[in-house]
């Protein structure tokens, strides 16, 4: 069906003080001894299905086309299904996409971004997986043997069953909102520098006002923190708060030297209003 | 003597934080440019050798053969020796097997999965040791260059002077002991989820009436949590505390959703004991 | 110009639990599928241009030659230059070597290291660079790409604009000096073990009187810790404190079996007083 797609990219919410994604890497060199496997992230917050989805989306556009292996799976052994998606049409010319991990909406956004789901497998009894399947480790024992196949070469209708794309789980992603006030935005992730990504684009800020340049009040009113939107940390002085957009193009804060998820004190899922400061 | 075995696996408690893993790779890449190194896991409690050997051992079924360089070396620089070991006899089919690293007992579990040490080496005189030696970074100057010897295909004989495999360091692990009230286990590792890895087994729990599918009270009467016996999280409720067979096949505890480490405030070597809960 | 160097060594302080690494990998290997990337650290400091300068000069004697990426850029899509530096002579053997990052004192001491910088090239309008570039992610947008594209073999003359080494950012490092009373050194860096690395060497501790195996007193006279020099950490007890030389040479303070980063409460720029001790 296909010449071998021997990139595998590689994202978990394993982390990497265990050993799970060491065992998972000698899996895939176990089966395909010349898969090349690039480790996207493993620090995806434990369970955080969203993020893990945020994080493969944005990842994709700069990685080598091939097999995306991701596993955020607090459902383990549970009633979910494990699957393989193929997406796209290699329009953008990166050879073709194959999705592998847990149909818990993990891959929804990676596989919209690629244009769709053209066809889908079921892993669950996958001839590829190795027994026996513990019941809290398909990384190693459906996931990683099954990308590691697609890798080598594998067909992807003999990886698994084939199933309507039309049942896979969707994933619902929090959407910031326009209100008299200002911009209500939520926290989608934070990373190692502080700095906070949230739901809301460049367009939605301008149209509530908070053109580049300008004042914003984060916060509500009597706590709200005074920042600046500028384009990167030096925009601002050290210590101050910066809305700016993110490497991805998402709307994001940080401190110039510091951390904005400490001076907001500010965590996922959390709601920040944004709005033009009174320029009184 | 034998053909090249360029794959590497590496382990130890250098962290990913420092240089320590990137500069061991270096060397390697120096000495074997076409060895694939996996990095097994780094995140060993510094000077954890029990933790270290647990790990290491539980992970060869799933990595290819090669070279299996294993470093957690409280002792470096000291009395102890640097050691190669030619364990097993291929009987798996995944190539031979040889554990570099200290002769501390770190690899004394995994020579013993493998069929046993056939031949053994000194290091602290190999040909490939970087001169001069640091007296607290063997694992750059002595493990890793004769790690990336024997992945180039250097004869074993050749890389150390050869020593006794009856006098090499055991390793004492706990087990965990049936007694009147239930079974007295011992916590020998956790992992970023919170699940703490105990050293029972299922036929232990079977022996002491913890059937799957029962309740278990988890610690000293007073104090005992209430758990389940299954097989995945999602056997029990949000929450709720799970006894399970990991990955390993041995007995673990974990929160759905949550960290059993957090909830039982249990750390490594902690007594925990399990009885079959009182059906009242 | 050159033949191609596929090895690319990889320092920031992106950390690991994030996607950035991930990101820059995909990156380089859309543009560079053979090349091999060598972590040789990612958890600097955020921002702390230093430490990353002290880590990357002391790797390289320990890492094949190629291309040197280094990424930490406090300064990102500000007036600092992105620049890629050719340097040394490859009198060591190891191959030409070629450093990319930010022109913030990063690569000063690498280069320095190397011989010096023969030709340097501004990447801020490099072919090679992804359009559109963002403002704070030039580990992505610019310097992956222009590395990936010199081990793929382009000419360094090609990937930026010709620019005079004279005019490069210099960094500034402390160094110990010695007083009446003994050696005042400053911690530079300190890893997972809680060793602390200072800025002194063994010559200057023998200047001051500070023999190998003699007693040490570390810190200010009242405040002062007993310490011993030695060369290991089995040199001294359990819980000792110990002043030895590093894997790079440099004087080290560690505790055996602890941290002496808790001990002396010491963090990077802290003063300490190294003293030979009252032999009283």
């Amino acid at each position: 069906m296909s010449a071998p797609a021997a990139t595998i990219t590689f994202l978990s919410d394993y982390g990497l003080d265990d050993e799970y994604v060491g065992v998972c890497h000698g899996v895939i060199a176990r089966r395909c001894p010349h898969a090349r496997v690039i480790d996207l992230a493993h620090g995806i917050a434990p369970g955080d299905v969203r993020a893990g989805a945020i994080v493969l989306r944005g990842a994709l556009p700069y990685t080598p086309g091939g097999v995306h292996l991701a596993v955020v799976d607090p459902g383990v052994g549970g009633a979910r299904r494990a699957v393989a998606l193929s997406a796209g049409d290699d329009t953008e010319g990166a050879g073709r996409r194959l999705l592998v991990g847990p149909d818990n909406g993990l891959l929804a956004p990676a596989a919209e971004f690629l244009g769709g789901v053209r066809a889908a497998v079921a892993l669950d009894r996958s001839p590829e997986r190795l027994e026996p399947v513990s019941a809290t480790f398909h990384g190693r024992d459906v996931f990683a043997p099954v990308a590691a196949a697609l890798a080598a070469g594998a067909d992807f209708a003999d990886v698994g069953e084939p199933i309507d794309p039309a049942g896979l789980c969707a994933l619902e992603l929090s959407v910031a909102r326009a209100d008299g006030a200002g911009l209500v935005a939520h926290v989608v992730h934070h990373d190692r520098f502080g700095n906070l990504m949230l739901d809301a684009t460049g367009a939605q800020l301008d149209e509530v006002g908070i053109a580049p340049g300008t004042a914003v009040a984060v916060g509500e009113r009597d706590g709200a923190r005074s920042a600046r939107r500028g384009a990167t940390f030096s925009d601002v002085g050290g210590g101050d708060l910066l809305l700016y957009l993110d490497g991805l193009g998402m709307v994001a804060l940080a401190v110039n030297g510091g951390s904005a998820r400490k001076l907001l004190a500010a965590e996922r899922g959390d709601t920040l209003r944004l709005a033009a400061a009174d320029p009184r």
